[in-house]
């Protein structure tokens, strides 16, 4: 009973939420510095981001921090706080998840006297990172305008088929050939994982070289907002098959029909949600109305897709594709100020993103790199990636640069990153193979914008005009 | 070990995060319902959102949802985590804190199948109403001008002073008498939690009459203004007194102390720091460079705050009174579109100060008002808020309408409701307490609007001109 009472007596000093604060506003920091030192360097912010998360997940790991250490571990660490809500011996399940040694590390912090406090700063920074995909996938749906895919041409739906299902193939084969230990389950989700392309870095370095209005650069945006759907169709049957625990015809098929039940549900009721909500909304302002539609909708799409058996990203960006600004446009015109759904969400995105990227980072170990096989298995990973991205460009006309297109498609960047991460939620990306995919997204985006730069300029005239 | 693995499996199926998302957004859900009805019957939003808290707090105990009756004890039963995790039984903890009855209740559910789901929601949505009340008070002192507080007149702070002293004066009697038993700490934060004003709502009435630009309006904006900083200071001392376990007279020097170095420091290097930053901030964008400086700034000023032994909401007010986007003219000359921090904080504050209000209701008991004592305390305490916040009108010059002064001083509002959130994180605001200060803050709030009105148009013609 002492020991009770000692802990209500400890909970009286100080606020609570003060080590949450300090955690999570800590990490932010150190993204902050990583996006401000991408700039200085004229890289994408993600490469900032995971590389600063990685630096001080090794360095902090190295050093004993005990969040960090806690962090490394991924969700896996969270259900320790079940076990032992439930009653089950922490330290029988962290030994099940995480091996003696590295279970009997974890056990000692989280039992220590500051253990409840990491616990839920760690909590914490595990969900607003998760928010932060949500929020990410709902830009990237808001930015994916149906109209627009109306628009894309044979081009870039053949470079983008082709995106997806040769860096799938490749994949597929080089961890069969690479990791033949590997199961089935674990082979379908790399292969999924490569198939994801980044379009932000390569429309952000077509911009700079003002060919962002070149044919070239048309074939590559539509085929990225292709690439988007099909991605995230492959990752719902990829996930569909896991859970399910079978590559079996019937499971694929459930997957793919509550896929298209959920797209055409979105499709079909969710402009008359949208619509009902925003009119009845009226008596809020506008903000409120926008945010609290916005906010509703993307939410409830995300759970809606968990229950079907998808990805909440899958849901988040489902909403972004339904909704836009012009379902407000009828009350807008009674008030002065415009604020759009996209400048509304941009300060969470701002906030919350960062989060995702550096906890990424610091998930990555770079001790699994010190053995010669984990090196092999980054390396064709990286190889797969690359050429499977590059042949894609053979999708398009004879007539445009298609090694221009090949390496705009290279870049992973975020979706990547989002894959790697649900697939290490379901247990079948090991520490290892996620930092090797990590690293695959880092050195793709990387490399491709001074290729872009030198496949222009070697060729720039022969590019075809708008 | 059967147990462990079992654990580990159950991890597997679907998204971690869909809980906390189906949680915290059916809690957001009710929140909108409650600020909508609020706007729909002409009334501030804060009271729909504790109206619609306390329906579903009672209704939900009453069909014993689980998430609420967790919700429901307030942050007391997060405790029962780091117990659990240093392996200390949760049992005897729950009984310690909670009594035998109810302690079971909660280890009932926190031990079942969804005890740690259960847990995650609790501490998000904990979390998340935390933040809230940290961007509320941010914007209360974004709100807040220094230059403006210099030009407050000499009516301003006679009336603000007075409506703190009375009323803090009259609530200490009040508990005194009616609550013998209470310890002095408990009497010295319930005399704080009543001298709050929270003046938006008599700002609103003000404005829609037409009477803002009087002088009446003018010295009740002014007085509020002072309330707010005199408040704090007052919230500090009786923190700072509770916190250290003794009303000594070298505490409360040291607690004032603090203050001032606290509030000195803020205002003397705060202006440099934020110069600092958006300096170096350059490379990002606006709203890139505006959302970190001050998301980081509000922060590591909350955080400092509750290392100097004051409220986390100290800092983040002190941090919204030094911010301000001068700070970023320099560099807004080259970029067209201008976003103010107020705008790119709205988005959170929009989302999170609801979750807030909704869960200061949901920890209403109406249950505690079943016993006559009780019904006389809140009777007491709200009659102690009214007369006490009336007597400040006294604090004006002759020439005005002092009981427009008084009346307009009234509502308590979101500052009350936090003072007695941080009260009962102290452990000096029992159930019955909270409950009778929230609905004082509600009563107050509901009344002011009608009286005022009244009161300005019995005499309207007497009001002084600007």
């Amino acid at each position: 009973m002492n020991n009770a009472l000692a802990m209500t007596e400890q909970g009286l000093h100080g606020d609570p939420i003060a080590p949450v604060i300090l955690g999570v506003t800590g990490i932010l920091f150190f993204a902050v510095i990583g996006r401000f030192l991408a700039r200085r360097f004229g890289q994408p912010t993600v490469l900032g981001e995971l590389f600063m998360g990685i630096l001080l997940g090794n360095a902090a790991w190295y050093l004993e921090v005990d969040l960090i250490t806690v962090l490394r571990e991924g969700p896996r660490v969270f259900e320790l706080v079940s076990a032992s809500l439930s009653g089950i011996s922490v330290h029988e399940v962290a030994t099940a998840i995480f091996g003696a040694d590295k279970g009997n590390e974890i056990v000692r912090i989280i039992s220590g006297p500051h253990g409840g406090e990491v616990m839920q700063v760690a909590q914490t920074v595990d969900v607003f990172s998760r928010y932060g995909v949500i929020f990410l996938l709902f830009v990237v749906g808001l930015e994916t305008e149906i109209s627009e895919m109306r628009r894309v041409g044979a081009d870039s739906i053949r470079v983008a088929v082709l995106g997806v299902i040769v860096p799938f193939a490749f994949g597929f084969a080089a961890a069969g050939l690479l990791m033949p230990e590997l199961s089935l389950n674990s082979m379908l989700f790399v292969a999924a994982t490569l198939g994801a392309t980044s379009v932000g870095i390569t429309a952000n370095v077509l911009v700079e070289l003002g060919r962002n209005r070149s044919v070239e650069g048309h074939i590559i945006l539509g085929a990225a907002i292709c690439d988007d759907v099909l991605g995230l169709i492959i990752l719902a049957v990829v996930s569909g098959i896991i859970v399910s625990g079978s590559v079996d015809l019937l499971h694929i098929g459930l997957v793919v029909f509550m896929s298209a039940l959920f797209v055409s549900g979105a499709a079909v009721f969710g402009p008359k949600i949208v619509q009902f909500s925003a009119a009845i909304m009226g008596r809020l302002d506008i903000v409120e109305a926008k945010m609290f539609t916005s906010y509703l909708f993307v939410m409830v799409l995300a759970w809606i897709a968990n229950l079907a058996g998808l990805a909440t990203i899958v849901g988040a960006f489902a909403a972004g594709v339904v909704l836009s600004d012009s379902y407000f446009k009828e009350y807008e015109k009674s008030r002065k100020n415009f604020v759009s759904i996209r400048e509304l969400i941009m300060p969470l995105e701002v906030v919350l993103v960062p989060i995702f990227f550096i906890l990424m980072g610091i998930q990555v170990k770079l001790e699994s790199f010190l053995s010669v096989p984990v090196l092999f298995v980054a390396g064709g990973l990286l190889i797969a990636a690359i050429l499977g991205k590059l042949a894609s460009g053979l999708g398009a006309r004879r007539q445009v640069d298609r090694l221009v297109i090949g390496i705009g498609m290279i870049p992973r960047g975020e979706v990547g990153l989002v894959f790697a991460a649900i697939g290490r939620a379901l247990d079948v990306i090991d520490d290892a193979l996620f930092s090797a995919i990590v690293l695959m997204v880092m050195v793709t985006t990387l490399i491709s914008p001074p290729l872009l730069k030198a496949a222009i300029n070697r060729r720039g005239s022969r590019m075809a005009p708008d």
